[in-house]
């Protein structure tokens, strides 16, 4: 029987041929854990009696959803979080250094073709360099974090195919909303998406980890975005799925009739077309994430942006994906362009979406945000309602002081 | 009887000659709040049947002191603000675009010669420019707020006399640091501070409001530094005082013999030739604060990190005084010079240094800090270190990992 390429990536690290729900034991390239979750997984790791971690150059410790610390209580979580690493000899990026997922990926953490365990959700991100990649729990990790293995159920596969071209001012943000719209937030719980066709290849990888990142929002335990087309800085061998593979679901979408889409409150697959919430006045926007916090992302709303002032009621939030992101946004003069603009950067990490702190919003106030929940509270306040769209609608929306389509703005004045 | 300068610039505003210790009733040019007091002052404000400010265009608001908002809580509070200033019709700087202190100066809110009060203890500050400037509480704000005028008791004067050249590498906030050691916390309660001499007149105005905004660290109710070279974009009067004004003390200085100085915990007047503290190792190091969050700070700390990279046990957190701090320190390369060199830049605000959020110490972490207080907790942790010291230590310090002489450094390389 032919295989998906999830149960291919499953089976070359399990040493045998697996297929969709078997259980296999695997054994993992990667692991990593954020301050939301490291202190837990230590404290685990500390209680099954561990002393070393299985591989000290696989294990990575992030911190960046609380970061720079916003009280004392987190302080003393990132202190323990560096005083592990310091004595389990692993790789630790401190406040400010970036969001665990594009620190993983920029610094070739993970790769195609390996499988990545993160304590944090939207690890199916790595997906975008077509990796098995998955969330899995503080206790889980910490199983990993001293053995190098885990066990787990080889997920069934969905393909999602998708033809035509995206129209100008339409962006991978749009396409994966409109998808997790379609199927629902639980739309593909514990399964893998195949995400295909020829609108895949022409993606970038930062548009490409957009894509991937959503997956989670339908429940799916991976993602794996087709490698054809995906450029990088070093070789990889492709791994593509036999045509007697066995799909759970198939679909097939039709990129070019999707416009800007947006997810009103209070959930990811409250999907519209962004028509149905156009003029909603916003009193907050943020870019930033993991899902849309990178130099493509920061282009985009540097373009609309550009010699133009945010709306005076308006307070326009950036958090780059990382100090890389920063450090090329600085050097092409696009921090420049936005902050001129009005716009407010913060250190890299993800403060505002997860509401941490960094732009936690007030009660009765709308929010358009480039990132990926919307569930009451997510930001910080269960009182706000937060807009979830692409950093194209966010700065249009920015600029205007209500829900904006990017695409129906006139060109910025240069 | 002769007047000192703070003596004639309450007479003027009280329309009558006064002298120390006499009661006045004054004018007020302008007011401020930040988002620690408004919401009090508000309150106290609408509690005494206030409907219209006095003058609309002489009222200011300020999210700076936990901005962007770390919760919900602080979010309310900022939207209590905004509705105020939007019905009130004043004027409101929102999180992200400044350091109260930092935007009152830089947007000629607050001139020479005039009387500006601040619910803010370091609104002293405003001394630089030649104006009387005072930090009250809320509830008096309010009032004046409702009549534009408000009483105080004249303060006595000490004059400084600071003579002599600064060594290179040795900062303003060195001097203000030794006058604060000499002088001690309560070494000037209540009394006006005026600053004259040859080692003033040569100052900056990015140095002269280092230089007053650490007044009220030694308890005075005001400052004034001596206007002879002072720049401003505008054209303004000089005020000196008689000949036979009289002051209640006299220092003088020579500034040529003070070297780099540090305030050791817990507190500013515990000061020491850095000699003292050298080699003391750091976890966290901060520039910024309406003390040393200006253009001349960061290129001091970009000069010295120029092509090296910060210690990698310390994380550097920067805060510029503004954004438009920030947007000039984009445009000459400041802010990519420390990015490269590992610094974390967030918004423009007081964070760190009030403990609010951005930037809390751990237990037992030593924190160099380019501020004003060293109280202890007062960065957010009882059981943290703070040592205050100038930009050009901080950042030395955080390129070594200790305390850290700036003057004995090499020069960076290029």
């Amino acid at each position: 029987m032919g295989q998906t390429i999830i149960e291919k990536i499953v089976s070359t690290h399990a040493n045998k041929q697996v297929h969709q729900n078997e259980i296999a034991i695997v054994n993992v390239d990667g692991v990593m854990a954020t301050d939301t979750t490291a202190p837990l997984t230590i404290k685990a790791f500390q209680d099954m009696g561990g002393e070393k971690v299985w591989d000290s150059k696989k294990v990575f410790l992030i911190i960046d959803h609380a970061a720079p610390a916003p009280n004392e209580r987190i302080a003393n979580l990132h202190t323990l979080m560096r005083e592990f690493a310091k004595v389990q000899n692993i790789k630790l990026y401190d406040i400010g250094e970036g969001i665990c997922h594009q620190l993983m990926v920029e610094n070739h953490h993970v790769k195609p073709g390996q499988l990545f365990l993160g304590a944090d959700s939207h690890t199916c991100t790595y997906g975008a360099l077509g990796a098995f990649a998955t969330g899995v729990g503080s206790t889980d990790l910490a199983g990993v974090m001293l053995t190098g293995q885990t066990w787990l159920k080889v997920p069934a596969s969905y393909k999602i195919t998708l033809n035509g071209k995206l129209q100008s001012g339409v962006a991978a943000k749009d396409l994966i909303l409109y998808i997790v719209g379609q199927l629902g937030i639980e739309g593909a719980t514990y399964k893998a998406i195949e995400f295909t066709g020829p609108a895949v290849d022409s993606l970038s990888l930062d548009e490409r980890m957009t894509l991937s990142n959503m997956a989670i929002e339908m429940g799916a335990k991976a993602c794996f975005v087709d490698t054809t087309g995906l450029e990088l800085p070093y070789d990889f061998n492709h791994i593509y799925g036999d045509d007697d593979a066995e799909y759970e679901k198939e679909y097939v979408f039709n990129v070019s009739q999707i416009n800007p889409e947006i997810a009103i409150p209070h959930s990811p697959d409250n999907v519209r077309d962004i028509a149905e919430a156009i003029d909603t006045p916003i009193q907050m926007a943020f870019i930033g994430s993991c899902t849309n916090g990178r130099l493509d992302d920061l282009h985009v709303a540097a373009e609309i942006l550009k010699g133009r002032r945010i709306h005076p009621d308006v307070r326009l939030i950036i958090a780059p994906a990382s100090q890389k992101v920063f450090l090329d946004a600085l050097r092409d003069g696009t921090v420049e362009t936005l902050t001129a603009a009005g716009a407010s950067f913060i250190s890299s990490g993800c403060g505002p979406c997860v509401g941490t702190h960094q732009g936690v919003p007030g009660n009765g106030e709308n929010v358009i945000s480039a990132t990926n929940r919307n569930f009451q509270g997510r930001m910080g306040n269960r009182h706000s309602n937060v807009y979830l769209a692409s950093p194209a609608t966010v700065a249009a929306s920015a600029l205007n002081g209500k829900i904006t389509d990017p695409t129906t703005l006139k060109e910025a004045v240069s």
